[in-house]
C-alpha cells in the first residue's frame, strides 16, 4: 500500500465554534474522537500529519455567493479547533479554495515525504473532503475518505455523498473506507 | 450575468461508441440532442465553445485503478464525436485528468475572452462535470451544470449528483439549471 | 498604470545573516535601506507589501545539487529580518520553489486585491527575483524589478543579469527600473 | 544519470521563417543542424522528444508590450519548421506563455514516461528556453541548457545567458552543457 498520510480539512473554529454554520458545527463535532484516534495512530507509526485549513481573504470570490466570509487569514477562526490541535512535526496547510491542492504545495510535500495514499478526514464531505481526494488522485495519490471522520451539514447529505462515490471508474484509487478498515491496513 | 462559454466535457468517440463503457455510452448519447441545442443558441449568440477531451497517455496514474486504458492522445477514439463535431472557430481542450481545468490553460482562455460564467455540459456527472464547475468556481468563473446536457452511467446516479449538489455553499455560483432556464437567461 | 504591489523576495535571516553564504549576505544586506524606502512609500499610499519566503523542506529537490539546507520550514533562519520586518496588514507567503507565484496563492491574491504590477525587490536577481518577474508576467501581471531594492552575490551578476533583461520582447511588460523612476510612478 | 528527454522550444515557423523577427531567424536557422543531430541520437535511444510550442490567443496578454500577435493557435505559423518535424511518437504541447511547464500537462508527461533529466533545446535562450529549464527544477527534473541547441536573437545575448546561468545555486541540476558532451552523457 505504501506510505499513508493523514490530511485534516477546515477542522477550524470558524466552522465548528460558530453558531453562523449551525448543521456543520454540530455535525462536524461530532468526529472530533474518531479523528483523534486516526491521528493517535497516525502518530504513533511516524505517518505525515497535514492540517489543510482555509485562509481567506475577504474580497476572496468565493464570498461572491451566499456563503459569508470567515476563516480570514490570520484570524484566530481560521486556527484549528482545540480538541484537533496540531503537534510539533505536523504539517499546516492554508488554502484559498475548496481542494487542499488548489495552489498549495501539498503535492510537493507529499511527493518529498513519500507518501502514496493520504487519508481524508474533516469538513465537509461533499466539497473539500471530495475535492481534496479527488484532486489527490489527478496528482498521482491514491485517496480514502474516512466514513466516520467525515461530515456534512446534515447526516444525509454526508451518507449520499459517501454512496455516490464509493464505486467510481477511480476505484480503487478512490476508496471510501470505514475506520477500522483503514486502521487495519496501516497498522503494521 | 456577464458572458457566458459553453464547455463539453468528453463527448468523445471512446466514451460514447464502444462497448466496453455501456452505460455511459447509453446514457450519454441520450444528451446529444440537449447538447447541440444548446450549441446552436450558444453559436448564435458569439458564445465561445471550448470542447475539453479526455487526452491520456497509456501509463496515466488513473489507469492504475480498475479503469482501462482509453481516449488516448492522438488516436482516433480520443476525438469528439460525429453529432457534436467542432465548428471553425471552436477551442480544443486536450486533458489529461478529471477537471477541464487541471494542468490546462482552460482559466487563461476564459479570462481572456472575457467569460464570466461557464456552463458545463457532457459527461459524467458526477466526475469530470462537477470537478470542472468547482475548478470553474476556484478559478474565478461561476459555473453552471446544465441538467438535461450532462450525464452519468446510470440515471439515478446522474439524479443524485445534481440533488447533492443543488444548495451548496458554493450557490448561486455554482448552479444546476434546466436547459429552458439557461437558455432564457443568455438569450438578449 | 493601475494599482501596484511591492513584493520581497528572500530577504531571511539564513540568506542575510549566515556565514554560509557570504556573497549574498554582503551584498543582500546593501540593498535593504533601499527596500526599507520604497517599503516606507508604499504603505503611506496603502499598497500591499508582500513578503515571499523561501520555506523548504529538509528533503525538497532543490536541495539534491549543491546548495544546502537552508530557510526550512517553521525554523528562524526562515523569518524576514528584523530591519524588513513584516507590519500588521503585510502579507506573508511561503514558497517551496524559486519563483514566488510556484504553487502559491500569490496570483489569486494580486488579482483579489486588484493589483496590475508587482514591484519585485530582493535576492537574487537572476533566480528568485527574475523568475518572480517572469510568472508575474505569465499570471497577467506587469512587472518591474527594481534595480537597487534587489542584489545577486556579485555586483557583477546583478549587474548582468539586469542588462540582459532590460529590453526583451516582454518590454515593457517587463522593465528594469531606478527606484527613483519607480518612486515618480506611484506617487499620487 | 536516469531516463533523458529532449524539448525542443518554439522551433515555429513564425519565429523562423518570418521577416518580422529577423534576428531570432537568423540565429535560430543556425542552430537546425545541431538540433536535428541531437534528436536523431535521441531517437535511436528511444528518448522522449516533446515540441512545446507557443500556441497563443490574439487577446493574450503577453501581446499588451511591445511584442505582436504571433503563433496563434491553430494557424500554421504556429507549426514546427519542416526541418524539424515532428515524427511519429514525438509528442507536441501547445503552450501559452514562455515556460513549456506553465499550465500545460509536461510534468505529467515526463513523470509518467520515468525523465529524470530534460535537454532543453530551441529559442530564445534568456527567455523560453531559460524559464523551461528552471520550471523543471522546480517541478523536481534534472535540466540541461545545450548550448549548440540553443539561441537568441543575437549571439552575444545567446552567450551571455550561458555565462550567468552556467553556475548558480541550482548547479548540477542545471547545467549549461556542449552537445559533445551531452551526446557523450547519454550514449550507452
Amino acid at each position: 500500500m505504501g506510505k499513508h498520510a493523514v490530511i485534516v480539512v477546515d477542522m477550524l473554529k470558524d466552522n465548528l465554534e460558530s453558531e453562523e454554520h449551525f448543521g456543520i458545527a454540530q455535525e462536524g463535532r461530532k468526529i472530533i474522537p474518531r479523528i483523534r484516534e486516526l491521528l493517535e495512530t497516525a502518530r504513533t507509526l511516524g505517518m505525515p500529519v497535514i492540517y489543510a485549513c482555509d485562509s481567506f481573504l475577504p474580497g476572496d470570490f468565493i464570498f461572491k455567493g451566499r456563503m459569508k466570509p470567515h476563516s480570514l487569514r490570520g484570524t484566530e477562526g481560521a486556527k484549528v479547533i482545540d480538541e484537533l490541535a496540531p503537534r510539533p512535526g505536523d504539517l499546516i496547510l492554508e488554502k484559498r479554495r475548496m481542494s487542499s491542492f488548489f495552489k498549495t504545495d501539498l503535492d510537493l510535500t507529499l511527493n518529498t515525504l513519500g507518501v502514496e495514499t493520504i487519508l481524508v478526514t474533516g469538513i465537509a464531505t461533499p466539497v473539500c473532503v471530495l475535492l481534496t481526494a479527488m484532486d489527490g488522485i489527478s496528482y498521482g495519490f491514491k485517496a480514502v475518505i474516512v466514513e466516520e471522520c467525515t461530515a456534512a451539514h446534515k447526516p444525509e447529505i454526508h451518507r449520499a455523498t459517501l454512496d455516490l462515490y464509493c464505486k467510481t471508474g477511480m476505484y480503487p484509487l478512490l476508496r471510501i473506507m470505514k475506520l477500522d478498515e483503514i486502521l487495519a491496513e496501516i497498522k503494521p
